[in-house]
């Protein structure tokens, strides 16, 4: 078993944490309790262990080509999607309406966290077609919905996002694919798209591509962009006016079949408006900040993945004593201190990173199912403020964790056969697609903090606050601990989120060059308050003799994540609070 | 050009930091003026610029093969070897009595930088001769001296180290490879080595394997390991039994060919001893000790070219407007913020190593050539604390330069193409390969801080204290901020070094638990320091109206490492002093 589910610990988030009951009491959600929970996490991790796990070096190995045209994927992945689409996977929490499970998030993000775990590259696929999906959702004609929604959400079709051109990265401003409107109501699109992730594949019957094009005579910059469908396969099984000219040869996720797009070189590709003219971005933004939530959990999914392989490479490999002699005979390298360290701070940070996704999946729930407005839009201000920490955060993370996995393997760890590598390689993409780590704090500081003065980020402080005041009333070591650092590091917050506010407007480049330090700051920070939320509720259950081995397991995490993780905050907020005008001094020419 | 020496800020460091001129009254180094420093590295950098760097790339796309036993190198690197040699570059250190330059280290580091910036890949081959011309300078015979010095500083011939068996990593005692004594003096070797770095190429006429064995009937565990001369050519001209049985498929440094060596299938390879039976690891510790301190140097190498080759996709690539409006028409991505603040992290890094590296290689000259003992031993002692950090810290630097370099190039870093992502590749082996970042920590911990009780630490803390002084005379912004953060990280230096001392011998577990971070940490103050000697050097030739680009930039970075590099220290001071607890009390079984 290369991979196995850590469903006790998704289980933990989603009780204790998320509040899986709080959910299950929303309409539309009824019968997503804690049973269910567990009944699908279960499936979940047999599936994704056994199907989906294996394929995962074989990948990196014997990646996605293309050949006259055609792109053949992986050996096994053409069987594998068509099990994940029998099973139901796709649709798990897309609408019942249109043949979906209509799960919450708080169920369905632990499923997208195995999903990713088992394959990072055979999961984007899913990963894009729930995008599309979600566009569709949003801003299709009820004819277009019932054209496509189905049979992606059945698996038979998948979908693409295509955004990015060569100079069009993140500055969407500058795409150029064109639209040419058509009598009878249909455009027809001439361009070229890159970075077009399972752009061609043939692991499904269609592909249904989501386009940003400028329509004929349309404004320049962002106000002039307009979403288009454009099928592969047309409704009468023509095939349309695209062709994949390329593949990309990557770092990582080679599996993942990286396209460039031709579209329109035979006479134009038919292209199908989506809701109003120049307002694509808008309906993009709906698709990106669901795949920016996901990437956050491939984040999570690869932490724990290399985590996994590093326990078990440790407790295998016999290397020395640790120094105060506690290794037995054929003891592994687990018992050195720097290797528990090292195992330490990926676990914690994995565990983190996967509480701070939970309760903000419950967050996304409530402020679409709450029956009170009020409550809705006080949970979607603050899953809108986890979003790009939950991205942003949990990818740099990840890229720490894939090097200390690698660093756990030592010299064996630089070998490609012993499959650690491949991890460091794959999670390199994760600070950079759906919006680099930049533009995820651009987001945080601009859009999340600066424009409302700071109000959110400060009432999330006022929560952290009261954990603190429960910690408070504890006297162990480790409540003692973890509110040491939880009360410095939201102290280190507030003053950040001070500064921004006060800064902004006047000072821009400033404040900006600190988005970054802040965005890791944040995550940090949301990730560690949830740890303390576990502490106390592990400390409870580990009193009433509940669970004792993981609950014992949470605290000791808890407790690292305190005083290796929390205590980087900060120096963080010197840097963004002190140390903007030393990023801002350097004369250009002079780098 | 792929790759420009920093000639500048080497000389930089070599006369204000490191103090060439004092180097230069040392018995022996007349002639190693700053004059000569500037001359020398003027041509490091043509040969390195324009012969070994253009072939970087190529060494990624065709590594060196292996077919019949025979390796083959990358095509290129035969012949710039062979340029190499004929420079005098192989001897830049080496002893004039052997046909060296009998440089002082004080320049060489600069070369070994450059190689290394030059081509990771490449430059070990040199790094191993290297090592083996000092062991064999410490414990060869005069005879075996003159048979393998000359030769090897010609560049005719070159070396290995032959440490690592399948069973035998970090942990020597279980070398298993066996020594037979024969009538004649000479012995019979035989085992199987792996990871031995160029243990077969094409470059040279000749590899000489330096090979720990044991000898038959010698003790148990690292006391019973003796050392030996394998060569691969015998004088007689006749092949040596010793052969090349495979080659390691590599995350990066795919160049360079990493042997497993089959050593006596054909009745014993004939080996040579070194010094005395039993003593080899204390020989092969020289050799060690030589190639920590360079590996360190191909951290700060990889960091500078990584440095360089994100700068100049920074102002090419065309994306968007800062947020403050000053890109102007046609401006790059340099003008954001965040990607500014990328650059001054990579390059504060990479400079603040670099000045450590000098400064620590100062110390190694006079350790070596000061006419007065004391002086001699003050600054072995100096020398020997920075080993570990110059090894640890910059290696650690370099991966998050490494990762840094390819977040500037966004979606392209990702494609191998583009070239960046063979520096992530790379670097991830610097942390592991002679001595991972952990047995760095455990010699820092051990041998350097808690055997002398501090002393050498908190000497150290001493003329940082000096620095501080200095820094109080002014009233810059730049010397006010660099004082506060430099204060600050040089007392929770001593705070740990003190909790070291106490608690060494009671608590190991729990010392070594915090290893890792302290060398992190105190690397982290050592480049730190060097850069506020800088920043005082720099406001003082502005203010002298000498060089004022130059001296406004080192300023900016100095700042730029005060606020957002040295603000790191006092977090990590905390995971020391009070996280050992929570990396020790995870129960094994829980993870």
């Amino acid at each position: 078993m290369t991979y196995r589910a850590p469903v006790r610990d998704m289980m933990f988030v989603i009780q204790e944490l998320a509040g899986i009951d709080a959910v299950a009491q929303l309409p539309g959600f009824e019968e997503a309790g804690a049973d269910t929970a567990q009944a699908v996490l279960e499936e979940a991790a047999k599936f994704n262990e056994g199907v989906v796990a294996p394929l995962n070096w074989t990948g990196d190995q014997q990646p996605s080509a293309l050949k006259d045209g055609v792109v053949t994927t992986t050996p096994g992945f053409k069987d594998a999607f068509k099990a994940f689409a029998e099973g139901g996977w796709q649709g798990l929490q897309h609408p019942a309406d249109f043949g979906g499970q209509g799960l919450p998030k708080t169920i369905g993000f632990a499923c997208t966290e195995m999903l990713n775990s088992a394959n990072l590259s055979f999961a984007l696929c899913p990963l894009l077609t729930d995008g599309a999906i979600e566009a569709l959702l949003t801003a299709g004609s009820p004819e277009q919905q019932q054209a496509y929604i189905p049979k992606m959400v059945s698996g038979e079709w998948t979908g693409t996002m295509n955004l990015t051109e060569p100079q069009a990265g993140s500055d969407l401003a500058a795409v150029r694919t064109r639209a040419e409107p058509q009598p009878d109501g249909t455009y027809r699109i001439f361009g070229t798209k890159i970075f077009i992730t399972y752009g061609e594949h043939d692991m499904a019957d269609n592909i249904v591509h989501l386009v940003l094009a400028r329509v004929t005579g349309a404004p320049e910059g962002v106000k002039g962009i307009s979403l288009f469908i454009v099928p592969k396969v047309m409704p009468d099984g023509s095939s349309n006016d695209v062709h994949c000219v390329s593949l990309e040869h990557k770092l990582g996720i080679k599996a993942s079949p990286t396209a460039v797009l031709q579209y329109g070189d035979h006479g134009g590709a038919v292209g199908y408006l989506v809701g109003q003219e120049n307002q694509g971005l808008a309906y993009m933004f709906v698709m990106m900040n669901a795949a920016r939530y996901a990437v956050g959990m491939q984040g999570v999914a690869l932490a724990e993945r290399a985590y996994q392989k590093a326990v078990g490479y440790a407790r295998d490999r016999v290397q020395g004593k640790a120094v105060d002699g506690s290794t037995p005979a054929g003891g592994g390298i687990i018992h050195h201190p720097d290797v528990k360290r090292m195992l330490m701070t990926m676990r914690a940070l994995t565990e983190g990173c996967r509480a701070m996704a939970g309760v903000a999946a419950a967050a996304y729930d409530a402020a679409h199912a709450h029956p009170d407005a009020a409550t809705r839009a006080q949970n979607q201000t603050f899953y809108e403020f986890m979003v790009p920490l939950v991205k942003g955060f949990s990818t740099e993370m990840s890229l720490e964790v894939g090097s200390l996995a690698v660093q756990v393997h030592g010299g064996m760890g630089f070998i490609e056969e012993t499959g650690v590598a491949q991890m460091y390689r794959d999670a390199k993409i994760l600070t950079i697609y759906e919006g680099t780590t930049a533009i995820q704090a651009n987001d945080l500081v601009g859009r999340k903090t600066v424009r409302d003065g700071g109000a959110a980020a400060r009432a999330i402080a006022g929560q952290i606050e009261a954990t603190e005041a429960e910690l408070a009333k504890r006297d162990s070591v480790a409540a003692r601990g973890m509110l040491l650092r939880l009360r410095a590091a939201r102290e280190a917050f507030v003053d950040v989120v001070n500064w921004m506010a006060a800064e902004g407007k006047a000072n821009p480049g400033g404040v900006y060059a600190g988005s970054v330090p802040y965005l890791m700051l944040a995550g940090n920070l949301m990730a560690g308050w949830q740890m303390a939320r576990a502490l106390m509720v592990a400390e409870d259950k580990l009193a009433a003799g509940e669970d004792a081995e993981f609950m014992r397991a949470k605290i000791a995490t808890a407790r690292f994540y305190a005083d290796h993780i929390l205590s980087r905050v900060p120096g963080q907020r010197d840097s963004v609070v002190a140390g903007a005008d030393a990023v801002m001094s350097m004369p250009l020419e002079a780098f």
